[in-house]
């Protein structure tokens, strides 16, 4: 059995630092490096890419919309045409960056609200879809949710599907994520984020907030990078699973 | 004799045009597209790449200072890491959309102030050239002024140059360019910049503002675009030199 | 009867140009000036606030999302305490600036998609609401679509409201505006806007796009100066509100 | 005797979080709040004005160039006119703002790489004084450093000026800071930091990195908040002073 953990970084933006990610890419296997539009000025990327060539990394290009001051955060009705471009533009300035040191953008994964609306929203989805595929002569993997329109579209566009499975959140009885605006939405001790993890991976079920088990199919787990206790939290669910029996290795080569 | 001639293009941002694009890609053979950083939102940035691949024009990354607000008028004093990534971003970004639409970046001239910095200031033109080195496996043109300290740095880097010459510009004795704000220094009338043209791509000389003979190496002469009377101009220059038994043709395959 | 003119200036953006503003404050009586969130340098709107102040024209907040890229035009999903401070900081900016020339702001109408928004957005319309009251020590009026959710909670607010009219607009039977992407929904001919601001006034009637006579109350009228053509149009609505003897003035003194 | 004690607040930007402001808000008697331009965007200003009208903290406009990238601290040859724009912009902002919860910006400090270019910049100088004048019925005081063009010109326009003193900088037998990048140019330890304080307030006096006595003339000075230990040493050089019967007040009422 084999899992990627995925994480987000180089959300820095100059003089302001954010999360810790030297100490993040010490344990996660695909990297979802910022672009510049939510976070991530230039500097910021070169470093960060170079740390993800050093640990061997998989870099993805975390596309987000058009906003520093809500850090992607928000929801902005962009339309298909404008949007499309701007994933273009952020996946070759990343792409760019990472091929200047030594690596290359492998995957997409969209950012915050934009990852949020394109689990329904058909014309961003299309249009997050087309520009991967207008990109690169090689299709790049999607990494999205479980069932979004985003990933119907993308495989339907021959673009490779990553579903994505949260350890430290909880899940409702139909399989969807609990809001965060819900007490016990987060979870934050990382025996029982550990234990999920190995659970999600190895039997493709997780026990919901109301008590069923729920199935879960996951291509990656998503882990926070966001603060020191993050890091170690994310090191918990990777020790956790390889002392399982599972290989925790990138999908993207 | 061979001569290319180059125009600014993609300068729109979203809700505010600038130039006439359309009008631009059909008279000269090299298009320095704007990168995003002082001009050229992304959708922009695709419809010029796109209309410069069907017409055949090369395209070059016109890269500048993050300044939208003053159009990369206004020289900052970025340090020489955080202008190295921000050239490679842009590099990357107006790449990434060039490729989509079946181009590529075949050249580099930086914008405004950096294009000034670099004649003279070290720090920022070891920075340009850098990036440059550092983007793409086959070395890039630069594009600039003669003598210039970009173009000695690129030239040692083992970047290609191309020095640039100004049809519609007074230069001084010394070959030097007047500065704008100075009568006569910039010159309108569509024959007289013609007749320049011609001279300096196949007597190699031009006419000083003190009224001597200078001598002038340009491989690409900048033509206007941004207004339509400056297309007609860059129309005359164009048939002049043809007349002339002139080839003009882009220097970047 | 006594109306008032408003449009839509101080809408360029450093290098970019747009609107012939001085054209439109020689026509209109109330100025929205924009604020620098979807358009507008400072010293654009310097110069606009002295324009507006030596004309007489009285000046209006135009406050919109932060989107320069979008021109304010797409809807963000900003959160109540954002957007009301976004709002509070745009209209303290241009209010110092209009000071600094010798003027205030009088008014405030919010500019593109929060306009639209604020039609039914009961969080958006609270917090535009509540940031104008916060504002000034004396309440200013709020410009809106009659009905809209933002004038009844101005009115509720303490705040006057003044209902908006488009006399180039095609209205549909229930009184509504006919949407943008409807053939027909936008008038251009300088006759037939101007009887139909002429009825509006003096009527309070419009005939609808499909025949119905509706009753439409306003206490000012939008007219456009993003042309050359537009500035003739208004002034065309002007010269047959005075020959129908309406006053055409300022709501806001 | 009374001495003022001035910290930059206010510098957090959406997501991202900079500096103890509550801490630093509970040490200094003014607040240099951050204008949006290289920080600080308008909600963490509601906040941070609010804060420091809840504790009797003076509010400064720390105006700056338009830099979030650079934070402010890259000098950008802006032209006067843009700049005197760019300063009236971001005082009526803060202004609206600090009015809008009970206070009013009561002072301007520049900000960085600004605050540097006006100690020699004539044109710059004159810029940030113009929009100052042209701001407010009442004059705003001025800070800045002892013997700077900034202060010269202000105090010819009939601005209050107020002279800033540095503690835990190293001062050069002339009397000039010793650049940051010149080892011991920056002084951590609370003790010596508070003793030169006292010194500096009672005696007008500084010993130099070369071992003389310096005099220096200070009104307010300046501490800093961007790290709990950095509150921890304002705290002592309040305390020092106040031990050593100095006043710590306000200057501007």
């Amino acid at each position: 059995v084999t899992i990627d953990l995925n994480a987000d970084v180089g959300e820095s933006f100059g003089r302001w630092r954010l999360g810790d990610d030297e100490g993040t890419l010490g344990v996660v296997t695909s990297a979802n490096v910022a672009c510049g539009f939510h976070a991530g000025d230039p500097a910021t990327l070169v470093r960060t890419c170079r740390y993800a060539v050093d640990r061997g990394v998989a870099i993805g290009a975390q596309v987000g919309y058009r906003d520093l001051a809500g850090f992607g955060r928000r929801f902005i009705d962009v339309s298909p045409e404008d949007l499309a471009a701007d994933v273009l533009y952020q996946l070759g300035a990343l792409d760019g960056i990472a091929r200047s040191v030594g690596g290359r953008v492998a995957y997409v994964k969209p950012h915050g609200a934009l990852y949020n609306a394109v689990v329904h929203h058909e014309e961003q989805a299309a249009a997050v879809v087309g520009a991967v595929r207008a990109y690169a002569a090689t299709p790049l993997p999607v990494v999205g949710l479980p069932g979004s329109v985003v990933l119907s579209r993308a495989s339907s566009a021959g673009l490779p599907v990553v579903r994505e499975g949260f350890a430290d959140r909880a899940y409702a009885a139909d399989g969807t994520l609990v809001p965060r605006s819900v007490p016990g939405a987060v979870l934050a001790d990382p025996t029982v984020v550990a234990d999920r993890a190995v659970r999600m991976v190895t039997a493709g079920t997780v026990t919901a907030i109301s008590g069923e088990s729920v199935a879960v199919e996951a291509d990656s787990l998503c882990v926070h990078g966001d603060s020191p206790g993050a890091v170690g939290l994310a090191a918990a669910v990777r020790a956790a699973l390889e002392s399982a029996g599972v290989t925790v290795a990138a999908f993207a080569p």
